[in-house]
């Protein structure tokens, strides 16, 4: 089936905000059999209709997102009812759901926001557990295919898009050939060499194959046949054994808390250039706080003194940005917080800061753990300041993961 | 000028790549005075030369990327020839450009390869200083606007697009009206709230209004001309005062770390439920080491007692998330840390942990100040676990923001 997909809105075209509906919806239509035929992004006006027009005249299948909401510019359902000639009536339970999430949140209704509750007889609610206005699906008609207008904002669209569309669309979808997918995580390899140790003998398998690389993070997609990827398990574990996080696309911090949980043992984090990134992560793990008991985001040199007993003489001698100041924070944060293991983080993230014995990208990443000694390892990475902060968590975190085991 | 932007590219429509070309192109054409009017993906195949029809029928000015390149799914060039009826040359100049970039790499030129200096003898080169295929100009013609094939890869579209696009497009537009455009940021407001604010008499001023909304923050765009935006200027003082983060869209944290610079005043945060986001935040903005000293992450109670100074009868009396225990945290934390200002969190993320007397998403904010008595704010956030990290963040951040004045 063709699909096609409008994204409205005129903060995607004036590049205020950056498009990622094309991706997160052709990633989770593939598992289907889907691809997306063609992608349009037009702006907050009647120049939607003529999009819905086009995209009608070859699509089996048509996503529009954005245009939902409760403000002047938001005209999607508008334009739709008024192209099919549909009627829009209010919807009583929609207001319900809208009311009650305001009235948890204690906020006030006003008048505009009645219009979400807006849709017509003929559409199929999909609710909205993340915002107000909920998505809404028209089954096809003379001049319009299976339709589905959906929230512009990505944590409003992808649990709804899970939730409500994807069941719609296997419903409607003809019958086809069994065809699974299996998503790996990997951590410390870098896309190609991902593909160098794997990509070959997974292609020969018959398998199609993905690569997805974040910073520090590599994710492995292959789907095809039960027993291809059966095959492709052994192919995995043996070229990738160390590296691979997760079978599932759990994140790392998740692998560690579950490893954690199981094992009965505690965590603590002490960072300076990662700046309180390493226990942001790991406690948005739900259930972080039975192995998480403190972080300690030190970032001047009298914190890591006083919070964690880094000798003055140390940081003196060598710097805070060194080896030895790096275990020392780890080992200090390890007694402080009475914990079986301990991450320290030291590093200079930039812009500014560098040297020529410690240039800009420099990292000492640090373990103290009840395993055996501390270890201590030296990295760079000369990139953006956001952009090493999650590289240098990403990499501390690594190293807390095979150490573990 | 009507602008309109086609990408080509298999890999774009099935996410295995996500296109950031709008974002750029958009940003970069925005001070020209022109803007995107709508943006087309499509797939390496004849359904180019469709979008190309459909876009020129509209079109003053179209950028098309990708499909320049030496692979057999690179058709740009030939169904850009093949629809305008021109025939495709080979350039010795651009011949020589590849082959120089080959050897300086080592590299030997395969077949293929010489294919991307072919060009219609109407077409101006634009050099490839970063790769191999140069981009190609058409001027306009009866049946197409003015055309500019671009290549795909990022890195190479961008210095491209500054060193010869540019150029060329301000040789091409006529004189103009200049339009400028304000954003500003807001924080505290939902995105209705703001409507009803500002959007009547903003849009009565003859601007062109967009909101765009992100957990606790909202964005206002207003684009006219410079004398509407002076006065709007006015109306968003008077009406968002306090709510108004930034002018120039600078995050809440961006805008605290300036101030405190210019105060000369230092921070520190004691998170129990944002679990180190407050910390992570702050030092994401560069220059934050001189002013956030450190940020105590104690999730566990004896943590909040032996790093805060929380009494351990106080939080048996009230419980960790409570009005006491927050005030206690943050008052605990201006001492230890020897700071100006220090903010503190504790509530219930989820998804376990609720009660009835403290239902899931409730949250004490605390803000202990040299400026006067500490402050505690009281919210319910009854939202998925990261969202709720995100809101609290936010809240806290701007109740500091707000005390600064």
């Amino acid at each position: 089936m063709h699909v096609e997909v409008i994204n409205t809105g005129t903060e995607l075209l004036l590049g205020h905000v950056l498009n990622t509906h094309l991706r997160f919806l052709a990633e989770a239509l593939f598992p289907l059999g889907l691809r997306i035929g063609r992608q349009v992004t037009v702006p907050d006006g009647l120049v939607i209709r003529e999009a819905l027009v086009e995209a009608a005249a070859r699509a089996e299948i048509l996503l529009v997102t954005g245009g939902l909401g409760p403000t002047t510019d938001d005209i999607t359902r508008d334009v739709v009812a008024d192209w099919l000639g549909l009627r829009l009536v209010h919807d009583e339970e929609i207001m319900r759901a809208i009311a009650e999430r305001f009235a948890r949140r204690g906020l006030a209704l006003s008048a505009r926001i009645g219009l979400q509750a807006l849709r017509p007889p003929e559409a199929t609610v999909l609710p909205n557990e993340h915002g107000t206005a909920p998505g809404l699906y028209l089954p096809p008609t003379a001049r319009s295919p299976h339709l589905f207008l959906l929230p512009g904002p990505p944590r409003e669209l992808h649990p709804m898009f899970t939730a409500s569309v994807l069941p719609i669309l296997q419903k409607v979808l003809p019958p086809r050939p069994e065809l699974a997918m299996r998503n790996y995580r990997t951590a410390g390899l870098g896309e190609s060499a991902v593909e160098e140790l794997v990509g070959a003998p997974l292609l020969a398998l018959g398998l199609e194959v993905g690569y997805c690389a974040r910073p520090g993070e590599v994710d492995l997609r292959l789907i095809g046949s039960a027993e291809a990827l059966a095959r492709a398990e052994k192919i995995v574990a043996a070229q990738l054994g160390a590296q691979l996080v997760s079978r599932d696309q759990s994140s790392l911090e998740k692998v560690i808390v579950d490893r954690l949980s199981a094992r009965g043992e505690t965590l603590a984090t002490a960072e300076s250039c990662t700046g309180g990134l390493l226990a942001h992560r790991v406690t948005n793990v739900p259930g972080a706080s039975a192995v998480f008991l403190e972080g300690f985001v030190t970032y001047a040199n009298e914190a890591k003194t006083r919070a964690l007993g880094v000798d003055a003489a140390l940081l003196r001698a060598h710097g805070a940005v060194s080896r030895e100041v790096a275990a020392a924070m780890a080992e200090g944060a390890r007694t402080a917080a009475g914990v079986d293991h301990a991450l320290a983080t030291t590093g200079i993230a930039g812009p500014g800061g560098g040297s020529d014995a410690k240039p800009l990208g420099t990292v000492f990443i640090a373990l103290a753990t009840k395993l055996g000694p501390t270890t201590v390892e030296q990295h760079r990475f000369p990139t953006d300041r956001e952009t090493f902060k999650d590289l240098t968590a990403q990499t501390a975190l690594d190293l807390l993961r095979r150490r573990l085991g």
